[in-house]
């Protein structure tokens, strides 16, 4: 259950602290790391902080986008530390931990856990591609965590989660009829792909000005992103966008009249 | 409270780990810090490692044995990442960070937390100065943490403790949550309203046959229902709709162009 948990790294200047990260990872339990446009990466540093978790290294995928971190995955949680004009479904370690887990244990549940540049953090466009923000509480007089701990904590939070879980045995039943449900939800890139589709046509009825989009589309993927979109759904909001389309452009649609 | 609860480091070999240990202890609000017999201290690494928690770095104290940096404490907690012969009260560190914040919010409460040394841990001699041991969940094949990641596993989780003590439970968090929450939602009129609207449209743009109707509305109803639509989201799914509308009845609408 916890391989489908991954870690995505964004932007990490130091390699010591994809070491860490890795090391933090292994020890709780997860496998699998992914860096988007990691500055220095492979590289000794890395290695030695890793200490032991070389094969999480050595299995690691790097990826030019954050898009392509998040292919295939079902649920988002992004590390945020500062308070964001836009409020999100903000959620704290523990909760994350929970969160993660009983996704991960669905069929077909892939969660990923994002985390930011070491000092800027993630871009409130990244940031908006999360399902849910993560805040690790901490003195506000001195609240940035190294990455490396921000790793550890929240996968101990996973690990501390997953103990939990498997210490319920007799789960089984609901974990069966909720997998049902995993399946067939929409993975994080087909919601993208609904967010493009819908922005375009946005634009083409005239609702959305793009010389002044007035967080639009952040108020629209918060919307959707918290409501677990599932497959079908989406077929049916991306066949209404299709036709809206048609009626905007004057082509024949289905309309008997 | 926080400053009656100690971090006691034994024996530590890499100056990196204690600058690592001030930054995790400053994130979650501990200030002090006490040194057994360091092998390297102080160093430039350990301040390079600490990045700004160098205050904690200043007021350390440095002692020669446990015993010295146990004086006046009145409940120890060592780590222990092994089994040992002697069975002895055992903690995980959420109990660990909830008996820990217990204690020192008693009058004269002293609480240490003591780490022992990077490979060798803590000797049976010193876990038997402890009233309780604390034992990191980890990987079974994988279970040595790095000590940095240690002191912050169990900062983190006296922070967690310490909030909810306070009745905080995590303040700021609680607060932006809220301000999702309380971000008026849609009433079921309202949404029935935009259940009416909704299907009218789809019906002018030829998504929805009233005479072959599908069960799309249900469809559609299931997906809003579970959103909680807010007051403000419910305006912009208005106007998307009437935009739409518009368009269907080839009338004036915003679109540039």
């Amino acid at each position: 259950m916890l391989q489908n948990i991954r870690v995505v790294l964004v932007n990490t200047s130091h390699p010591g602290n994809i070491g860490g990260a890795a090391r933090a990872m292994k020890n709780m339990g997860l496998s699998r790391l992914v860096l988007v446009d990691p500055l220095d990466f492979p590289s000794h540093e890395a290695s030695a902080r890793a200490s032991g978790a070389d094969d999480v290294l050595e299995n690691v995928q790097v990826v030019a986008t954050l898009e392509e971190a998040l292919v295939g995955t079902t649920m988002v949680l992004g590390t945020s530390a500062r308070e964001r004009r836009i409020p999100w479904p903000l959620l704290d370690p523990r909760e994350c931990g929970s969160k993660s887990v009983e996704e991960a244990a669905q069929v077909g549940g892939e969660v990923a856990l994002v985390f930011g540049r070491e000092h800027a953090g993630l871009t409130n466009e990244e940031l908006q591609r999360c399902h849910f923000h993560v805040h690790i509480p901490s003195n506000p007089d001195f609240s940035s965590l190294n990455l490396g701990a921000a790793v550890q904590v929240l996968a101990y939070e996973v690990r501390m989660a997953w103990l939990a879980a498997e210490g319920q045995a007799s789960k089984t039943e609901k974990v069966e009829v909720a997998s049902v449900k995993s399946a067939e939800l929409s993975t994080s890139d087909e919601m993208e792909r609904f967010y493009d589709h819908l922005e375009s046509t946005l634009v083409e009825i005239g609702f959305l000005d793009p010389q002044s989009p007035r967080h639009l589309m952040a108020r629209l993927r918060r919307l959707y992103g918290r409501s677990s979109v599932a497959k079908a759904e989406m077929n049916i909001l991306r066949g209404i966008l299709t036709e809206t389309q048609k009626v905007a452009r004057g082509e024949p649609h289905k309309r008997k009249d």
